[in-house]
């Protein structure tokens, strides 16, 4: 590789200060020390996460940073030591590491890996707590440890998931976030059984990838809660087998769920990310069995709450993060399933635009009719 | 039975209104009609939940009522078609019915038999929503299906459970209501397994018989959370290992435990019905795994917050009624237990007394030292 070794100059979309329009800057991307691994990216998609971030809501968000956490690409060379993978293998980078040797991994329980948390969490990386990125000198902040809006990154060799080559990259970008979390929600966090009835607050990305997961698991209701009523067509292709307004509805819509399927759902999921909702998701849930799971990232100080007795008679109240996936041991296992057209993937993507199209694609994210917009980071 | 069929008079203690003393009456006891069982109450405990609704907290509480829910007798007759027990049978009252037939029942999913509760839960008796108590002809209210502080009192056949006769009911009363609680909080609700660390929030009798769950099941390390330090030596005698109060530390109980325990507990239980409490229970478990159960009450009104990055991170809030435990099919199984000696009984009662001398015992749950007060309903 002439590259290898070298310091890469390429495009990416800088994040200078919150809410300021991101600007595609020529980036000067190091190369990858021990345990890491730099990426050419080719695709990123775009999530809600990247928008919370770069709107300054998050107070862990540092700036000037490079954003971006869905994406795919092929791995241009990799540091000392790095073994999993090596240059011209197929990656999807994942914000949710897996090193299979933390008490977290170890555990069984959980996917949430905590080896470099520590530094993914700051902006830089585990070795020398450094940025691989700058621009003339200046370093430029990582981004959950993927900084995948840009041609080429530095991740750690926990942080990717080696693919099949076979796979579309444009595609299985999406395979990075919002898809899995959503199936993993239902399969991993909730484990619905089948003939469960289950109610989806919220139908983006993440709420359609529940009630695909949910149609999967044999769910026999599946019970889509959205304010945009314009979204049912396209929930029903995914799955939804009803839809509720609650805008249509002057009672709570808690207890408009619980009235339609006689004293409420087994299962529910709140996919937006509102506290209120959190709650309604929780109280729209059976007594005695029914099990809410948080999808969604809150603004940041924000609380839920309920009566405690909503948790003594017999509710549960979980949350769930990459949908509960190990991400180096299942994302090419869910490549395999799109692959074999087990999980859909190319049904999310509503836009294809490039890097240098970011602004747009992020003002496309909040109109209704946008799912995923995929980017291609071709000069 | 030279009294089936008749009225009973006998001595019972009548709440006439909220905080004012129980009063010892003389009190008609109407035979028990079809689907009824007529108990004659030889022995009861004192609950905190007795003491809630006497003190005029529990919204849902009417009066003038017989309270009490933790008891043990035997069987004096039956209303027709009753089969499962007959007069003479020794017998546990059961707050939570078992009919095996409803919605909750059949689910397989909980203990929280719904068939009487339209009746139970505002004093009365299903078959035609009266009480079968009375003073002079006026009605006196129902409490929880059991209304155990009475030499006599009428449940629903679905609400008692046949026992072994062997077992001395001054003893096994305590397994109506806070023994099985805090056991199978433990066993049912949180399925602790081997080598877990617990956290128990309040060492009365429901957190005692926590700790006494999580060493049978295996828990490595239990760790005792009071504001009475006293408390502790007894709670050695449970199975508790450590003891932490939180008026010996500045940092917030939830962090003194996340310290103490490299990143927080496996489990943890509130026993207190504080809300407060609860959070901190929540909060002190550990990332990715950590279940916390709330088996306290809080008083009406009241709500539990917390972050809901606390879910999302992997923390699992539930919360459990009589233990999760299915009340006629499991309740002769921990008498069992009893006279097998593998569950503590007689270490929860620190205090014995008869009926009229209630208001004492009332005052006496409010000391530290008293864990349960057994009453001897003996003229």
């Amino acid at each position: 590789m002439a590259t290898q070794g070298q310091v890469i100059t390429c495009k990416a979309a800088v994040a200078w200060e919150p809410n300021k329009p991101l600007v595609i800057e020529d980036v000067q991307v190091a190369p990858p020390q021990a345990g890491e691994v730099r990426v050419k990216i080719l695709y990123t998609a775009l999530c809600h996460t990247d928008a919370y971030t770069w709107g300054g809501k998050d107070p862990e968000g540092l700036f000037p940073c490079i954003l971006g956490h869905e994406a795919a690409g092929i791995v241009e060379s990799v540091g000392e030591g790095v073994t999993d993978v090596q240059a011209g293998d197929h990656v999807i980078p994942c914000y949710q590491a897996e090193c299979g040797e933390c008490k977290f991994c170890k555990s069984g329980k959980t996917n949430l890996c905590g080896k470099v948390r520590a530094a993914t969490g700051v902006g830089v990386m585990m070795s020398d707590r450094q940025s691989r990125f700058s621009i003339n000198g200046k370093p430029i902040y990582h981004f959950m440890g993927t900084s995948t809006f840009s041609q080429y990154t530095v991740v750690h060799d926990v942080s990717v998931a080696k693919i099949d080559p076979k796979a579309p990259l444009e595609k299985v970008c999406l395979l990075g976030c919002g898809v899995p979390t959503g199936l993993g929600a239902v399969w991993n966090t909730a484990k619905v059984e089948a003939g469960s009835i289950v109610a989806i607050f919220g139908l983006g990305t993440v709420g359609l990838a529940v009630a695909e997961g949910a149609k999967t698991a044999g769910a026999s209701r599946i019970i889509g809660i959205d304010i945009d009523s314009k979204k049912f067509d396209t929930a029903k292709n995914f799955g939804v087998t009803e839809f509720v307004n609650p805008k249509d509805h002057e009672k709570p819509i808690q207890q408009v769920i619980v009235d339609l399927t006689d004293g409420g759902v087994d299962y529910s999921f709140e996919c937006i990310g509102n506290v209120s909702v959190m709650r309604a998701a929780l109280e729209c849930c059976h007594k005695g069995w029914g099990t809410s799971v948080i999808v969604g990232v809150a603004a940041s100080g924000q609380e839920i709450s309920t009566r405690p007795f909503q948790l003594v008679t017999g509710r549960v109240w979980k949350g769930t993060a990459f949908g509960g996936f190990k991400s180096r041991s299942q994302v090419p296992w869910l490549v395999e399933k799109y692959l074999k057209k087990e999980i859909k993937v190319d049904e999310y993507i509503t836009h294809t635009l490039t890097l240098g199209e970011i602004n747009k694609a992020f003002d496309l994210m909040h109109e209704g009719g946008c799912l995923r917009c995929v980017l291609s980071t071709e000069a």
